[in-house]
């Protein structure tokens, strides 16, 4: 017996290795990259690293990532990420946006309209708990009702006890569920933004590339029952910043990655998904770009959101460049290959996994039969989705927690009424134009016979829809808003509301749609992707990373430039080259400099670090992740990532895959030499 | 008959056009493309301003261009044409390539030890005698003789009644002929060249790239009988440089381009040809790197030469992407699908030239039999190359004129003599290390029983075969290399020179391989190329320009940004831009700064441009060129293409193919500012 026992052992120990890149991976905090870290830089973070760098990092509800930077609850994040906010507080007179924003003392900061942040306090693995919620179900049906039921109550229950905000998270595509809970801030206030000429220098074209000269950079503060929270979880910042080829961290949250999908998902997504999406994001980039040629007053108003659509259509071209591409297609093919025979080739994994792939391409093919559906009966309108959230909302409360809609959950309601409650203005003209131009997409996409479009247009013009919808709602009220889910059905059903009239006549539609996708689609993704995430573990161990999921990672990578373009892009910028790159295109639009930096210009060291490059394996939703050295001190701050990490939702590319940092030191240079804040500088830099 | 004498007509109306790209093209000044720029740009340029331009321009035998920037023989051309030159001057006491150099009165000037330079002074269409030559020939190969005795004659008939420098040039594959006189100046003296750190600023990593910050300018004098020669033809010096979207000209020699070959020598090319120079490029360069590691003298040694290498090896890297780029290959099966599907239409055609392409087929088919004899026989020795050459040349001067080999007609004997009586230093260490590495390459590719490397090793190592011959060669020493040729056949078989005895015996090896090329390769291609120009100016008349022969061109072009890695490279840059390279990488080499420009950076103006870009459809052999505006006055010089501009020798890229060029506004910022050269200066810019 002994060769075979011999051989049983060898097997384990030569489990094949998840061929990672160097550098790869969004690592959850319950499991860091800690063989990888110790073996390349003789580095292991320690419990109390960890548990600090975690409670100093924050999430915003505007979908991105932030630090402490200090124990009076200053916030530390990009200028693209405090921009919402920015556009929802100023006003024709006051454009903070265009000249930027400073609170020299707590009186003068800016209260956020509608901006929540969360601290992730703890993490707990919940997944025995989820499947054995499954276990008596016969059908997939039943076990996504199971399984729907399992993480509300989990969630609720520990909402209850905690009070914390509590979230199951699914990761590793349902190979584990965890239970994260998070403290919530919602009194969150400005302190200091530049101006967006010098945050976002280089606009659309310079987006996602590098070299790049951006002060993207914000500052809010956090407070608590009025006062400005005190905690020693911060992060202490580090004036002269990243080193050449300097071992760095990112905690962050990442959006979404696909990087474990199936070629059936890959090829939905290249074939339909991704074309769908390119032609919605264009088309409304067309919009608000004619609307904002109206006038300068116009042109603020759609500021915010133009840039959020330019941002959402170079990254969606990077990311269908990227599948579009044989070589990445082909890498994804020979890994899912390999899997599958490793998979196969044990009688008991075939049996309980091998299913999978197969389920899911039948899912795919079902969800193709009615995705224009998903993609195309859509209103791009706040108005239309605050009278879609009510009408559900008013429905869905009545129902017992583990039945409700996705969103509607009971551990959900906090954050969604203090969504519906914000103040911040609805340009109601805007409004006109955009539903206006997302219904001629539609019409042109799914006809005008579509029952949707039917019922919407009912033998009208997009415009005319439009405009009586937009005249005909007061939704733009924080007010109206709230007296309608207070009411409950019977004042939405009394309503005369135009927004809320047409959408509770689309209610039973969007109902039957999304049944039909659960139980066609969803559910069974849900359960193939829990056998292959079972399966993973079975084949590789727990070596890897979950899929990005909006959740707290760290990332560790080094400071290192790129082969570029035939030469190399350097790890670092200077403010020369912020001049440079100005001069070079006589200062035309987007590479104009503001009237300080071009007064200031002799006041600055020229040769101080800007921006910087990093191996880190970031994606959207880092955006205002700190980038942090081994002793947890802030050195840089994420921004972006380079173009060649674009195809990073599918792969890492060591060789050229590059996040996009400010450097500390050109933050502390511009904040000394050319903004006048010595008192936050006093905060910022305590040891100064 | 009407509707045949009209269908006839119509055919000649709608020629079929060759489709040129806009800015496309390497026009010979005989045929510029006056309609193009007409249309486009609304200028015409007048017979005056074309013999002007062409009488300013320069060919340099070191292999670029140049022009006269005065009236008293000023010539500008780049850094790194004059490298050689200034190699050649330089000891290591005095390195006037690591520090540049200026003179201020004529007195110090520093004459070139081998330059000679060429001006265009006429042209002359002698397509007709040379095909009138080969009306009795019967078989290719008497073919072959016959247009090598006609153009022979022709050359050595002009030279003899004119003085000038004559070369009968093949244009269009050989579809015309045309006789080239030249004006030959071989006292040139150099006035100003800047530190090579800064002429090559960024060095082998940048090189071909952009955006660019290099001053890679030098200035020579040009003497006539101990004098400067004094001349209104030349360029007026334009300060402020030129302006983006400007329309602008380069007049210059463009070395050689592909753009009219065959699919079959494209892929003769793609799959022998390039691998080849590749591997031996790469080679050659490590043997010189080792060689440099030794010290800083041998460092200084091999500058030039390793320039040299680098830049071919990433120009050929860039050609060989090129052709494994399935787009561009899949573009030029098309357009020679498109000519032979015209040419076959037509019985008369198709009788003519419709053979070609076969014929060049079989003949590639051929050339591979033996292609390692013309790759894998080489020494990569100067000295060795002298041996060839004085023992080819005593026996072919012997000969008829129309006979001999190529290189050894009686109009090219006087540049050839004044090559071999060049004073230039030859470092014998260098020489043996190199000879060293070409033979283990040879000896790799061709196996130890080949009959070349059994006549050269004898034996022995490849070391001790290159200690041996260089110890025991004189060849170093040009009185040596006179007397040989001067004494003829029994100067030569009497020598017990080491390098003279091994030429000695290879010589007839040498010879039966020139023969059998001749007879199976040359000559076929010669032949087909001449039926296939023909065939190209029946179906779409002279609507084109040749293939580069390193003869006069003029380029047409816009100065114009392109897209880049993401974003849009700038039409220029500034100074700024150099200072931010430097830094951003911490001032490592390639990336350091003389001396000169740290300690002057405040006396410049960091706005000034600095490099800038333009459509020109330019090559390897261009370098030198002025850039010039309509009013002929130089605004930039030529100093390399981007990166994406190599795939260039097969074909033009609108959209992504820029020359790149020093701006005349950095050069006069320079020179005033950070270099003390009033009286250049003064003669530069005669107006101030």
């Amino acid at each position: 017996m002994k060769p075979k026992a011999f051989c049983r052992i060898a097997a384990t120990l030569i489990l094949p290795a998840l061929l990672l890149q160097a550098e790869e991976g969004m690592w959850t905090f319950d499991n860091p990259p800690v063989k990888q870290l110790q073996e390349k830089y003789h580095f292991t973070p320690t419990r109390e690293w960890l548990d600090h760098v975690r409670l100093a990092s924050v999430r915003l509800s505007d979908g991105g990532s932030g630090s402490f930077v200090s124990p009076h609850g200053l916030l530390l994040t990009n200028h693209h990420v405090a921009l919402a906010q920015l556009q929802k507080d100023s006003t024709p007179e006051h454009d903070y946006v265009k000249n930027g924003f400073y609170a020299a003392t707590p009186d003068y900061e800016m209260k956020s309209q509608d901006l929540e942040v969360n601290v992730l306090i703890s993490m707990e693995d919940v997944t025995a708990r989820v499947q054995a919620a499954l276990k008596n179900a016969k059908t997939t049906e039943q076990e996504f009702a199971a399984r729907k039921a399992a993480i509300a109550d989990i969630e609720r229950e520990s909402q209850q006890k905690t009070g914390l905000q509590a979230e199951v998270v699914t990761l590793y595509q349902g190979g584990e569920y965890w239970l994260y809970r998070y403290k919530k801030y919602t009194d969150v206030r400005v302190v200091f933004a530049p101006e967006e000429q010098i945050a976002f220098f280089g606009g659309d074209p310079d987006n996602f590339t590098y070299p790049r000269y951006d002060l993207d950079m914000a500052l809010f503060r956090v407070y608590e029952n009025g006062k400005p929270i005190e905690s020693k979880e911060y992060l202490k910042w580090n004036p002269k910043g990243a080193a050449d080829n300097e071992l760095v961290f990112v905690p962050g949250n990442p959006g979404s990655t696909e990087r474990l999908d199936t070629m059936a998902q890959l090829t939905f997504e290249r074939d339909f998904v991704e074309p769908s999406i390119l032609k919605i994001l264009k088309r409304r980039l067309d919009v608000l770009r004619r609307y904002s040629e109206q006038g300068p007053e116009q042109a603020r108003e759609a500021v915010e959101h133009s840039r959020r659509l330019e941002n959402s259509l170079k990254a969606y071209e990077g990311r269908y460049q990227g599948l579009l591409d044989n070589h990445v297609m082909a890498k994804k093919e020979q890994e899912e290959h390999d899997f599958q025979v490793m998979v196969m080739a044990r009688p008991d994994w075939k049996e309980a996994y091998g299913g999978a792939w197969k389920a899911i391409a039948e899912a795919e093919k079902k969800a193709e039969s009615r995705a224009k559906e998903q993609y195309f009966h859509g209103f791009d309108s706040d108005l239309a989705e605050f009278a879609r959230i009510i009408v559900q909302y008013v429905a869905e409360v009545k129902k017992p927690d583990g039945e409700r809609l996705a969103g509607y959950h009971e551990a959900q309601l906090d954050s969604l009424r203090f969504e519906l409650a914000s103040p911040a203005p609805i340009y109601k003209a805007m409004e006109i134009a955009r539903i206006t131009g997302a219904l001629e997409v539609d019409l042109e996409d799914v006809g005008k016979d579509d029952p949707f479009l039917k019922l919407v247009l009912n033998g009208k013009s997009p415009k005319e829809v439009a405009t009586e919808l937009v005249n005909g709602t007061k939704l733009d009220d924080p007010a109206t808003r709230k007296k309608l889910m207070e009411g409950g059905e019977a004042a939405v059903a009394a309503s005369d509301d135009a927004m809320i009239v047409l959408a509770r006549k689309l209610d039973p539609m969007r109902r039957e749609f999304i049944k039909w996708r659960e139980d066609n689609v969803v559910s069974v993704l849900q359960k193939a992707g829990e056998q292959i995430g079972k399966a993973r573990f079975a084949v590789y161990g727990k070596t890897t990373y979950p899929d990005a999921t909006f959740t707290l990672r760290l990332s560790y990578g080094q400071v290192k430039g790129y082969p570029m373009n035939g030469t190399n892009a350097p790890y670092k910028t200077t403010f020369y080259g912020l001049y440079d790159r100005a001069a070079s295109f006589d200062y035309d639009d987007p590479y104009g400099l503001p009237s300080r930096y071009k007064e200031g210009r002799t006041k600055l060291d020229l040769s101080t670090p800007f921006n910087f490059v990093s191996t880190n394996d970031v994606v959207g939703g880092n955006s205002g992740s700190p980038v942090i050295n081994r002793n947890a001190e802030v050195v840089g701050l994420i921004f972006d990532g380079n173009i060649e990490s674009l195809v990073g939702d599918f792969v890492y590319d060591p060789e050229k895959n590059r996040s996009v940092s400010v450097h500390t030191a050109a933050m502390t240079e511009a904040l000394r030499k050319l903004y006048d804040v010595p008192e936050l500088l006093d905060e910022l830099i305590a040891d100064k």
